[in-house]
């Protein structure tokens, strides 16, 4: 009798009403679960808002106080937002034991709940970049990232190369790492955070930049150069040898992904609009397209790409429709109430403790990470002089922009030290220059490109929206 | 190390490409188990808007295509969306195995996977119907509410002793059910489902009428009255007697809880205006407004309330603020992507199979199902009549509102069938009854307030709106 376990929106808490009827856990728990997932909200929200409320009022990106947020609220400092799936146990979790206070929750049904809600909090930080990306696509210009394409194109492979290179050989001979180890770790430095990046860029009102743009195809672009050596990293650890089938099957898979669904979306956009304009009830525009975006996420993550990757091609292709602006004024507050749990979920599993100098087993890793944090840096910048034809473009500002390395290095170090591939040191390394680059990123960003920048910027992207408009109409 | 195991956002399907790493396997699976809750939410997002857009055709609530759309892809019919928790087994969701097809995953990874997902698509629906009852509430108007108060308390009392003594002394005079059981079944007739009535009254525009206010009252007092009817039922079926101070434990924290919140809540309006216009990051008016009914949901579970109450009165205090039409628009895009997951999760859930006469065990429960059903309905009917001293009040209306059972009465059959006090017939009469007056009430509903006592209405309403604005810009 599957009713039996309905959704109990009634959230009575039977735990202590009718022990008798203990056997109906789950609608026991139900209630609970919801609890400690609106109290992890709250606390995310209250970390996220002081944060980049006091980063905003000292002319910092708002994203770099959502991250310090994340870290005062996680497992670095006040263990409030703490993850079952970051190997964290329950005793570590001030909020579980804040929910079994306050609501009697007995220790094993705790367990159960803190391993759901962390679940919970986790997807819901996912479906958060999901919705960053699909925002950032729908303030995209599709034609401006066409136009800037090949640049965009010689940033990203420049900035994995020049990292990739450096890193592996100055780890081989300056630290004499093992070779597999070496480009495991050289990998890690290769791919940007389109995130963080993207997030800060708008905040600076600098997306739709000709810098922004490329930055921003260049970060797609990364991301996909990131999968790839990884795929490639992967099998030379496995066989000592490179599986060319599987990294053919990534690139033409990518090309198809990324040409068909701008070629296909193209000429789906007209029937969108007039499907839209058909519907009566209630999210007659927002469901049509998030079902857009969820369903290119699906794919791209079916081909093996990212899920971020598909939703950032739908508002791509949806900011050409007429619709465009209506459907990002309805997305602003979903991206409002989903963004800051992504970035102080990803920073609250940041344990920094891993940079704590007085500590000696981190040492040895410090000094491969202060390494790495060079190599990962002058890298990156290296690659926005590698922008040609373009003469008053911010090459410098192309160069910081990439910086980030944010979740992406974390993947690399995790399956690194999950597999043995990687000394404790060095993972510490890696991990201490993904902190570094992520947070070092948003202020550079800021000083970078300057106010007054700004404004004469703005007017021009003024002056030259008119025409869209105008096409738009149409 | 737990940053090892960080959000994985890059969604890379390591699964083929690397086995030899296979020991990472949450940072495998965390991207399957977003491809999943998307695709679930496609199917969701498909099916409320289909069911809705035909409804709205047809003249019928949209509310109610969504829950036949739920029914479609759930466990009655396509079986797209199965939960776990609903002791479903994974072969029976279409929706994982066309996840193992397409993402090539393992059985026992799809297994994981399908529990995560389950929780967490039934977390979305609980925190939908959350952001439903805040925006009832900032659409609601405390003082309205308070001014009918009488009358929906009158409403509420009749309504929930109504059916309770007419169900139990039926069930044991005309079917001889034993008393205990009797007085269970008696107590699943007594609770309103608060969300779909308020969904089908916001739909017909009927919210801020004196009827719909009159039944948002009573809805929220009967909530309360079935949480107290269900401890005196548990403490009775547990020891024979009632054990009084529980009762008197949920009689006096409710008061408290609602008094008080209202209360210090209004207090609290001027600060709240006040630190929201302080701030300049993103979402400056929608989190504090939603950290604001989140810990009210929070301590409404923690007095063992519900926590969409909570969140119902979180909207009232902030329907008094200067910041209400403003916090109101943000909030219809939330609740736009949240509350059709709410209702089609809740009928995907529910298995009609109990509905079907061909199959002889159903018959018992249906007879029985009869007699609750046209108990359920005359008893809530009766209760519109109990309003006093309002002369042009559509009474009828008042009673078919109070008829939907929704969630409510399921948790009643959920603990009864699975304590076991009711017998299997006895707990699918329950379930038939509740499927019965929950898809009945929407077009009820419509058809009692008709159209043209609708515009007149709206007239009124909009007159009567004006001195409410002028009040409020001061």
């Amino acid at each position: 009798m599957t009713l039996v376990d309905t959704i109990t929106i009634t959230s009575l808490n039977f735990c202590e009403i009718i022990p008798l009827l203990a056997t109906a856990t789950e609608a026991e728990n139900a209630p609970m679960v919801l609890s400690g997932v609106l109290a992890s909200l709250v606390v995310i929200y209250l970390a996220s808002t002081i944060g980049a409320e006091i980063c905003a009022r000292i002319n910092l990106p708002p994203v770099l106080g959502q991250l310090l947020g994340g870290l005062v609220v996680g497992i670095s400092a006040f263990h409030l937002l703490v993850f079952a799936e970051g190997g964290g146990d329950i005793s570590d979790s001030l909020m579980m034991n804040f929910l079994e206070v306050t609501t009697g929750l007995s220790p094993n049904d705790a367990a159960a709940i803190f391993q759901v809600d962390s679940e919970v909090i986790s997807t819901l930080a996912e479906i958060g970049v999901v919705i960053l990306l699909f925002e950032i696509g729908l303030e995209s210009d599709l034609q401006e990232l066409l136009k800037v394409g090949p640049q965009a194109a010689i940033v990203a492979v420049v900035g994995v190369v020049t990292p990739f290179v450096a890193g592996t050989l100055g780890l081989i001979f300056l630290f004499h790492v093992p070779t597999i180890a070496a480009i495991f770790a050289g990998a890690a430095l290769t791919a940007t955070s389109i995130g963080i990046t993207a997030k800060v860029l708008a905040e600076l009102q600098y997306l739709n930049s000709k810098e922004g743009q490329i930055i921003i195809g260049a970060a797609v672009l990364d991301d996909i150069l990131g999968i790839i050596v990884l795929a490639v990293v992967a099998s030379l650890a496995k066989t000592g040898e490179v599986e060319l089938t599987n990294v053919l099957y990534l690139i033409v898979s990518a090309v198809v992904f990324l040409v068909g669904s701008v070629f296909l979306g193209r000429l789906f956009n007209p029937y969108f609009v007039k499907i839209v304009s058909e519907l009566k009830t209630r999210g007659q525009l927002l469901i049509p397209a998030l079902i857009f975006a969820f369903v290119l996420a699906y794919i791209a993550t079916v081909i093996k790409l990212e899920a971020i990757l598909g939703a950032f091609t739908a508002g791509l292709i949806l900011a050409e429709t007429q619709k465009c602006r209506e459907l990002k004024d309805q997305v602003i507050p979903i991206a409002d109430i989903l963004v800051p749990v992504f970035f102080v979920v990803v920073s609250a599993k940041t344990n920094i403790g891993v940079l704590n100098p007085l500590i000696p087993e981190n040492r040895e890793g410090l000094i491969m990470a202060s390494f790495l944090i060079v190599v990962a840096i002058l890298g990156k910048l290296v690659s926005g002089f590698a922008v040609f034809g373009q003469p008053d473009t911010n090459r410098l500002a192309i160069g910081v922009g990439m910086i980030p390395r944010g979740e992406v290095g974390l993947v690399f170090a995790g399956i690194g030290s999950a597999s043995g591939i990687l000394s404790s040191g060095l993972d510490a390394a890696i991990i201490v220059m993904v902190i570094v680059t992520t947070f070092l990123a948003p202020p550079l960003l800021s000083v970078v490109f300057r106010p007054n920048q700004l404004a004469a910027e703005a007017k021009v992207r003024e002056s030259a929206k008119v025409p869209a408009e105008v096409k738009e109409a149409n």
